[in-house]
């Protein structure tokens, strides 16, 4: 099913950019849970526009309003829905959208897979404005998650040529993860911040957008959570991340450095500290055969530049079949890494809290 | 589920290293599929060990039996199982396995999540030996895609610091895979053949291992297909391939690359080619919106060096609660990538013909 | 997941009786389908209280609103989403409910399934009032149906002992059952409806309630629609039907009776009629070996009294933990059946919907 | 998925009744489980043939032969795999065979379904002989829920006119489950065994076949397992059941006699009985809301008569598109019902494996 996750906690996405609303269904909640609003709010306003100056001006309130499953402030079990009206609906001209498909964007394979009814107005169910209830939806499992101290938070790794530095694998706290998961601009080195937002502005001043990379990191995970083959760690973490617009690859541990590395170098050495199990190095990223070993999970995700950009591109007209030229106006975010990396953690929340609900009997 | 893929045609796989056999049940295959007998030997015979150098001398028959689902050949619509006797089953020192968890296996975790009972003897149900039975289920379905003019191909990329040129993703013909499909050490560049073998030579000659990169590319598939966020074609794809042991990354098109590109570099510029819908580069690897966009699906996948090494190294001693040192014995692949290459294209195989069969209505 | 049904088009209903709204979500919707409002409110008029004697004097507007997934009227093939306002939301004496679960009621099975935190006002989740966006999910559907010329339609066989005349299987019209689709009261025979009003009334004056039982027919099925084993057409439809309240049993073609009969008699013979294989009798009701075989489906459905009634009755106290009396006060309806009906065609619609996307390949 | 059931604990039917051999895997089975190998002959015993008078006088050893999953009698966590040869298996005449379906077999069905490619032979996939792996799996998790002191047992209720005694649905001993999971001829009161015996001699001599009822109970359930709606324990178990060949109804508790019932009889008064809670009645069958209430489940199960009878019938030629007599030869069941008893608890304990594993969280 395409905009469902979740085996045993089933997380639906609905909604187009300027439709009625947008929001999200979660079935087969944990009951008895909690409801920051605070966290969430939190959560949702990093991946708002308009809250930084890398992100579009354009405002959003994206105050989800709860219809079901909360009850005085905690989770009944019976599914929670959210919903976020959209305002910004004004009309455009649909069939000129229709016609000429914007390179990279979805436009041109969605109108294939939906035989022309879908709904492009400013991307219509494939906008990164999806991502709210997305984010909306992690947050609750990220309280959830919480109760059992686990941890999920992330930072951005690389804009462009800018580069932070990167998670000691075998050494994350929850205080670091904490404290990045309320940050506009998560980094573990703030001194690369003036950098990465130059290579933005950069950008911005071309009418051009630029890519990066997110790094994620879960503390607190027991050991022996996953499987073999397809239901592993792996499988259901990337199957999620993935789901967010605009990634285009993901890494566990050292990922594809391990191509360039002997096993005697790549091997994680085991060693018992005060009766625990743990590795001295962290190359697998928290994960052999799919199961979680005591080790944090690392993973980074790779984000491709937003296609909306104002330069004149090369198109073809669906109409009368010809190749033409397409100028995209409006404002558009030059980088859309810092507002992804919410959303990323959200997903991965929602693979974890599946992944922990499969530790049954 | 953990060992099953697949919601459309669903693939178990079954089976422990050591065990009686291994082999795969296929639910819901295509009816009045003939079957290529010597088609699924010779992709058996690229996984398995002892037919190229770089592979462990082990032999192994691995002709699959075939249990139900076919008559006469062709394929009924029942489930088809398929199974391979195991014979390398000589009993091991069983304690000795269990309470010295090998560095960066399962071992540990595997003992975890099995609460102790999994079979560790050869790695159990974790050995890569149980790729058989996943090729043989893909090879099945590859018949199937063939027949809709669906080809899927790979070469290895990397091994070490040697490595093959990559796809041209605007430029790839059925030919050039069909031609990969057969190989047993696939490269589009055979001159860099001697420079990976030096790479794992070296590696052998230091009782070490060494890791690699894989590049698969899937032509023929109409436009339109998969969905957006989360049963897309690259969240269906990377789901399947970490089904693999060893893979710890992905990334399509462009991939981690897109970190440091410009949008008017990176966008895919489109235009009518006889009618046609084409762009004049893929750096979206042929998805858009988790859809298929017409042009060709290029992947790369990052394999890490197998964790069996004969060097000493730290491990736990789990009966004792102490740390200790292993050293493993036996013959190991000192480079699994040319093995793990058919593997990889079979779930790719199983992920295809699964999402074909989404595009119902 | 509790909430959801259907693979491939998946509808997950949320709210609770007394939260802020209820609604349906729709994944994997068809696309480019023409919504008839007329229609979706027709059958939300069939289930809705107030419209019939039968039912409880409460009135529901249930206009369902449509967030997503509708574009001028066409459904754009992202997931729809419907929401009802519940307006009749006064707060109630809470723990009163909570420690005093009735009799039959779902009130402790999901005070323990939810460890005390479900919302028990009206019912909450598990209210009859939830059967309002199924039947607009299934009305859509139907709607989908009706476009391959495949009609669902039944009647109200049983109320106590007043009973109407069945179906005769193999030869039912569409006619008949677009015409049942719009009655509040169906039947075959009409000259039962004053009996069967008696026995309700009968019911409503002893301060009680009395069941029934329902008989439902689908037509323009091909043959060969469903599977063998466990997701034929039988496992589909009753999974769906006993997701109604108050549903305890399902027979299909002869059901029960054929404990009595001889397969001489109960064997349907076959024979061709300008070409297409036909029955001369439909006792497989439709389907052999979870396959439709080309004649109408036909099964029957039991409904228990809705254990709502003013006379007092013997409960448990949560709190203190001992037997005492509950009596429930408030206008309840005396017989449940009526509105069943449409709420039973509308699961049937999305079970043959699902059933229907699976004939691909 | 046509022959697979479960989502957490997933098993895959495979097989032709005249293929190489028939089986079943389990994927994600409990660890650490000690297989009682007798029992799951005991089980296989009760449905295989020539155990019985009632039953077809072919031999049929039936001894599984474990493949993966089990090591030294305890299950490993991984696939457990079990097959049987298929020993009868002389060629027939196919032609005749698939040009003339059997009336009410799934014959025409599956050739519809399959496009003409299913194995006919003997049923091919939808033979009765299919419910041996059933049986085998059901078995496994038979033994893993009486570690938790669940018990499933059943009875034949009727079969023809003669009928058994109903279980005393609040009151039922384990031990009186366990007895009657060990009879091939199992009935609460044993005075009808004659009278039963007499109904299927007397379709016997006509050539003819006999349908009948079955009643299942489970005890020790704790209260609060499944859910709303539509992944009910009702939803479940009726999917799962309706698997076994010939079943074409199902209720649960009162079921059926609901119709004529008033509330005030049709609830089960609830009290306190040393801290537990427990109704005086159980009309309910043990489930309200969808939700276990801490009452022992009891439904009953109605199976049709066997098709195959050696009186001439009416069918079609496919071949010639022609009506035509057939006359079905060698031995059949003339009663299905008493070997389809234990394939029907193994189902049951496949849906009740599932619903606890949902308890997770």
């Amino acid at each position: 099913m395409s905009s469902q996750i979740g085996k045993r906690i089933s997380v639906t996405i609905f909604g187009e950019s300027h439709g009625p609303a947008i929001g999200m269904v979660m079935d087969n909640p944990p009951a008895g849970l909690k409801i920051d609003n605070d966290y969430i709010l939190t959560q949702n306003a990093r991946r708002a526009p308009g809250n930084d100056p890398t992100a579009t001006p354009r405002k959003e309130a994206d105050l989800p309003e709860f219809l079901s499953g909360i009850k005085n402030g905690v989770t009944t079990g019976a599914p929670i829905t959210a919903i976020i009206r959209n305002t910004n609906t004004k009309s455009v001209d649909y069939d000129a959208l229709m016609r000429n498909p914007r390179p990279s964007h979805s436009d041109y394979a969605a109108y294939v897979h939906y035989n022309g009814h879908n709904d492009i107005s400013g991307g219509g169910h494939f906008s990164g404005r999806l991502t709210a209830p997305i984010v909306t939806a992690g947050s609750i499992l990220r309280l959830y998650l919480k109760e059992k101290d686990i941890e999920i938070g992330g930072h951005i790794l690389k804009i462009g040529n800018a580069e932070d530095m990167r998670f000691d694998p075998v050494n994350i706290s929850d205080d670091k993860l904490i404290f990045l998961s309320k940050s506009n601009f998560a980094l573990l080195n703030p001194d690369v911040e003036s950098e990465m937002r130059a290579e933005v502005e950069a950008a911005r001043m071309d009418n051009d957008s630029i890519g990066g990379i997110v790094e994620i990191a879960v503390t607190g995970l027991p050991a022996g959570l996953g499987g073999p083959m397809f239901d592993g760690v792996e499988n259901i973490i990337s199957k999620a991340v993935f789901g967010i617009p605009a990634v285009k690859g993901i890494e566990f541990g050292a990922g594809f450095e391990f191509a360039t590395m002997r096993g005697s170098k790549a091997n994680d050495q085991m060693y018992y500290d005060g009766g625990q199990v743990l590795c001295s190095s962290n190359n697998c990223g928290g994960i052999t055969g799919g199961i979680t070993n005591s080790m944090p999970i690392v993973f980074r995700v790779a984000l491709k530049p937003t296609p909306s950009i104002s330069k004149p591109q090369s198109t073809v007209d669906l109409k009368s079949g010809t190749t033409t030229e397409l100028t995209i106006h409006g404002r558009h975010d030059p980088c859309i890494v810092p507002r992804a990396l919410p959303a990323i953690e959200a997903v991965t929340a929602i693979a974890i809290a599946n992944l922990l609900s499969e530790v049954a009997d």
